[in-house]
């Protein structure tokens, strides 16, 4: 093993310093408000209400940084509950230093994955107990029913992760922390599940609506293209091209959508309205 | 932040302790060689070489562990190449502490996450100078080429990883071990490219000799059905459905295919193999 470098740890840097040259996103040419976003709290909740697969960060001997896949299920305010072996490494790190982080990956990872959203949830991992003991086992099998072939196993253990720090990383320029308070608080977006499908939707059978949504509701009034990236519960994402180069804007449903099939009601409202604030 | 557990490092239990009336798996009622598998290296350099993207384990202030999302290309003996920013958490984490990990998964994640494979790559982060900098970028560039968008921002790094350490799970009961020089001297498997076509391939049109090699070659005489369940480089894994119950084995090639449409003639092989073998 290398002696362990001991260099300062550096400042975040302001700015990227871009090289000349970089690019210049056009902006609209009306100013409009900008629309509802989830809160990073909301954004953390829902990646990992999306998924049941993540990727544990503990300590190995010596303080090392140790990765591994696990599986999660979550309680109600949104920990997550791990099923670990003492026979893996993880399970022996955790039993001998309880930090931890679990990063979660949008399962929509799309050709920059950079560009695709992921959360790490920082902590303490602790073995529950009593009636908190029970509700963690029922969440992690409900999340994961092939662990019924190894939870009872004598090698095995229950954790739940206390989420101390919440990084989320939604895209290029979009990221943000959120407390353990937030996170908990937060609720996952109940429109989540058929975004995909609803994206894809709105593109192929609606080009028309979404560049009269980027034209009337988001100020690109030169716009000649839009298409929509993501969906949830409080707008549309939209990319739109332009004379002066591609974009990207944003257009807010009038009431969030409340429910897992809010997001087509939402949505023809927002497409109603284009049409009504666009001039003839 | 609370206080750092100092628990002893628990050793490893010797085995999963199962509950009783855990799953008895059938043997083989002849007894065959057992067929060459992939080493611990070469799956470990397999499914580092199948995808470009994993999650990072490193170490923020205080030593806490941080895991992240991060992409990544190769160079020729398998060594992580990495493109982070001081402007993210773990791109700080690493100037100011070099060890890390790095969490592979493989792209074929099937119901049972835990019965699929990943890795852990684990040593020390450095910025590689010279030519093999320039290695390094072109191995980056040609992984990621979104990275073209952000590689020559100031607050960007290239970073390589020294692989000291690696840790392979193939799924249940299928792990292992692998140092550096093993790792590095390793290839990839040049069939894990249409691997997963030629499972579907086998299963939806040659049932028939799926049943025959379990039959013939892996001593289950006693096989009603068999399905394929991967492909590699030196034979093909099955289950096999028997009166005695489901199990798993495999069937080797003849010879290891060399090259990505090596799979085709092995298996071709492999299937004569079996009939000519089979009781009439």
């Amino acid at each position: 093993m290398r002696p362990v470098s001991t260099a300062a740890r550096p400042p975040a840097p302001a700015d990227h310093h871009a090289p000349p040259g970089a690019l210049e996103i056009p902006k609209p040419l009306v100013e409009v408000e900008a629309p509802r976003r989830r809160s990073p709290a909301e954004e953390a909740r829902t990646l990992v209400a999306g998924a049941t697969l993540g990727t544990l960060a503990s300590l190995s001997e010596g303080g090392d940084p140790w990765g591994s896949l696990v599986t999660y299920g979550t309680l109600d305010d949104g920990t997550p509950v791990l099923c670990l072996s003492l026979m893996a490494e993880h399970g022996r790190n955790l039993a001998a230093d309880s930090r931890a982080s679990l990063v979660v990956a949008s399962a929509d990872i799309g050709p920059d994955p950079m560009n695709s959203g992921r959360v790490t949830l920082a902590g303490h991992a602790e073995k529950p107990e009593g009636q908190e003991l029970e509700a963690a086992r029922e969440a992690h099998l409900r999340a994961v029913p092939t662990a019924r072939g190894y939870i009872d196993y004598g090698d095995f253990s229950i954790l739940v992760l206390r989420v101390e720090r919440v990084r989320w990383v939604g895209g290029y320029g979009r990221m943000d922390s959120a407390d353990a308070a937030a996170y908990a608080g937060a609720e996952p977006d109940p429109v989540a599940p058929g975004s995909s499908f609803a994206v894809s939707h709105l593109n192929e059978d609606h080009a028309d609506t979404l560049l009269v949504m980027a034209q009337a509701l988001a100020g690109f009034t030169d716009a000649t293209a839009a298409r929509c990236t993501a969906a949830d519960r409080y707008g549309l994402d939209l990319t739109v091209e332009t004379p002066r180069g591609r974009s990207w804007t944003r257009v807010g449903f009038a009431e969030p959508a409340d429910s897992p099939d809010g997001l087509r009601p939402a949505t023809i409202e927002l497409a109603r309205r284009a049409r009504a604030t666009t001039p003839a």
